[in-house]
């Protein structure tokens, strides 16, 4: 019986590296003081569905199902929208407040490499702080979980603000400007000529479509991937003093006193999909271009918390950064990073389950990873296995052995095999071990003070 | 706007406590070897009804949905049904092979204290091995688990082939086995005379009911709780030389050479509900009985997987073990059980933000977890909010400060405050903190070797 078209199962050396992934990010968000949330998986569908959640697109695509009680519930299809509503209707919580969550969203849409239906999120939201330090805190969290990672990336970033003041002055309607922002957005993956069709397709007048193409033409294609001189936009457009503008400069002299300006590049075309975005947004990618969906990304929302509130407290700012799991996952794929997993193998021979397994738990008790054979099966082909499998250390516990207190370590790299006490196999291990088996421990890094 | 019913937050303290069990049960797992595997919540209908799955009583209160090609899906009830599919489905596997899992289920059921629609499961499972090593390995890791959480808990185990040997010489049909076996689970919860009504719900013969009415009077109601002697059970039914008698005999002696026996009693009453369960079952109980419901629970499922494997390779057996998260976690609350999660917390005052980051980038390159109050919030305000959330040390970053590159640390304990350099402070809260900050570490424990 198969799976789900969408869905997969992970196992072994892939999983292995999907929780060193984990890991790392789980210590940034904690080094960064967010707190861990979890929420349901289910939701009700009419929080799903509310203004300014994920929006036309992605509702689309959320799995709906009614429970027993006659309940509308959706599949959450992603965490931000279950943060808000826990900030929403959680009035004692400080602010700032700060959280992260990792955990699967579920959306019901096209299925292609590196995109699944079901798949895992790992997010960090700020709510409550308006200015720009909270953007820069997640870029700098962002920057230090990749290179934690080992992952050269980059940063490309925008303000959908100052997008939509500039779409002003082309001549783009403030009703048409979410459509033009999609398809503007789509610049690096079908070039301007196809962009320009687009914005014909949304009745865009063609005057007003000529100047987009001419701000393109000015500020894209010119090899430089679209780190436009932001000023010069500035100049050019008359936007020198206009909100957005603003937000762009506050930003941008944190970034560069933080020495973010290495890896972040102003990009006017990025706006991301999602209409629920007000201000910042920013995609992470990898730096070699090896990966063309990005890595991390976010942006500012801070519409979406007032609006699901009861009490109408009013706006609550908010800025969230999301990591795709599954993305860094193939990127590691593509390099063929390996998570290694030694292990001691435990081989029973004759009548010494009980040997057998108080030995291992001496291995274990230590905090040696220890297998153990199933009782039965032939020396020689135990002893291929294991060496198939990469163990190094075997443990035969054979009845003479048992009944001497002893057991024989084999060590499958040389073939050298000693008759000796548990104690001192375990020793033996450590001793020849230290370092290479700690090595691997780094799905789990030591955790922050 | 709420959450849908059966469903839960998770956030701060509770949070981190379960992340702490979470980490407590992966590293044991990882010490026996078990590797990491994640399944997917959504999953093919027929998969999660088919025979030897979870059966009628669970199926019963399975979300159902269906995707947008019109497939007819469920959520997950269990990690076991998934597994199982995983070694059915995937031929090349080793042989023992042992995968662990921590997900969440869903089960449209009840709802009571410690009994959500959505909650968290955390299996071990090994298939391959016939013998009880497998179930004497999984006691072991129990134990161990919960000796690393701080839970005194003790095992009460049983065999269901030998409950149906013993049945049988009462006079029970092999048909009704099952629905007898339900209501002696229910022994505890309800006592001698509604488990003897509800036999006769079942449709007994008076004789027959007479005849376990008899069992459970000798065996229990002695103040015991049921851990009877299995000798003279088998004796008194004549059941020496039966297959159930020879698993039992074959683990219990595995049970005592390890030193297990402190810990885990025979019971002949518990079966468990599910009828998946083919010999060995086991459920672990808070020993001070301060918890009802068990925190631990599994048993052997010889016949499942070879029911999924499409190419008929015949049975093959398996044991697992399944962990309540919800459970455990009620213990400690019950207990006051705290994760303490003290930061240092930086204060902006003034247009000192990209100082700020720079002080705190410091800190939490060092490991130190680092919070940033709000630009803009009064000084005296942040004071007392750090020091409602339990911060002891702020460190304040003035413009007067910023400018001469220096930074006031102050201790919220002593109210103490010294202006030192960025550096001078990390090294004081270090030292300071020595010990007490590394010691909520314990959420994320050393990796096993």
């Amino acid at each position: 019986m198969g799976n789900v078209k969408g869905t997969t199962d992970y196992r072994g050396e892939e999983q292995r590296l999907r929780n060193r992934i984990r890991g790392v990010l789980e210590r940034q968000f904690a080094l960064y003081d967010f707190e861990p949330m979890e929420t349901p998986v289910l939701n009700e569908r009419t929080l799903l569905t509310s203004k300014y959640a994920g929006g036309e697109e992605i509702v689309k695509e959320m799995y709906v199902l009614s429970d027993q009680g006659g309940r509308q519930l959706g599949l959450r299809y992603d965490l931000t929208v279950p943060f808000a509503k826990v900030v929403a209707a959680t009035p004692g919580l400080p602010r700032p407040y700060r959280r992260y969550e990792i955990g699967k969203v579920f959306r019901d849409g096209p299925v292609k490499r590196g995109r699944l239906r079901e798949f895992t999120q790992c997010d960090a939201d700020v709510a409550g702080v308006e200015g720009p330090e909270a953007e820069a805190e997640l870029m700098l969290l962002a920057a230090g979980a990749f290179r934690e990672l080992g992952i050269g990336a980059v940063c490309r970033w925008n303000n959908r603000r100052f997008l939509g003041e500039l779409l002003s002055r082309l001549g783009v309607d403030e009703a048409d400007a979410p459509a033009v922002m999609l398809a503007l957005d789509k610049l690096d993956k079908i070039g301007a000529d196809d962009v320009a069709a687009e914005l014909g397709g949304i009745g865009l007048a063609g005057e007003t479509i000529g100047r987009i193409a001419a701000w393109i033409e000015s500020a894209y294609g010119n090899g430089n991937g679209g780190a436009a001189d932001f000023e010069s936009l500035v100049r050019r457009y008359g936007l020198a003093d206009t909100p957005g503008t603003r937000e762009v400069r506050r930003l941008e002299k944190l970034i560069d006193a933080v020495g973010l300006d290495e890896v972040c590049a102003f990009d006017p075309f990025l706006s991301r999909g999602l209409s629920f975005y007000t201000g910042t947004v920013y995609e992470w990618f990898a730096a070699d271009g090896s990966l063309r969906s990005s890595v991390a990304s976010g942006g500012r929302y801070d519409a979406m918390i007032g609006t699901l509130a009861a009490d109408g407290e009013g706006a609550v700012p908010a800025v969230g950064l999301s990591f795709g799991l599954d993305a860094i996952l193939e990127l590691y794929r593509e390099r063929g990073t390996r998570d290694e997993r030694p292990a001691v193998r435990f081989v029973p021979l004759g009548d010494t389950l009980a040997d057998t397994l108080r030995a291992a738990a001496l291995f274990r008790s230590a905090g040696v990873r220890a297998g153990i054979e199933s009782a039965g099966r032939k020396l020689k082909r135990a002893l291929a296995a294991a060496s198939a499998q990469g163990v190094r250390f075997v443990v035969i516990v054979g009845e003479d052995e048992a009944a001497a207190g002893r057991v024989r370590l084999k060590d499958l790299t040389t073939g050298e095999e000693t008759d000796v006490s548990a104690e001192c196999a375990l020793y033996r291990v450590e001793r020849a071990t230290k370092g290479s088996l700690n090595e691997e421990g780094f799905d789990r890094p030591t955790d922050p003070r």
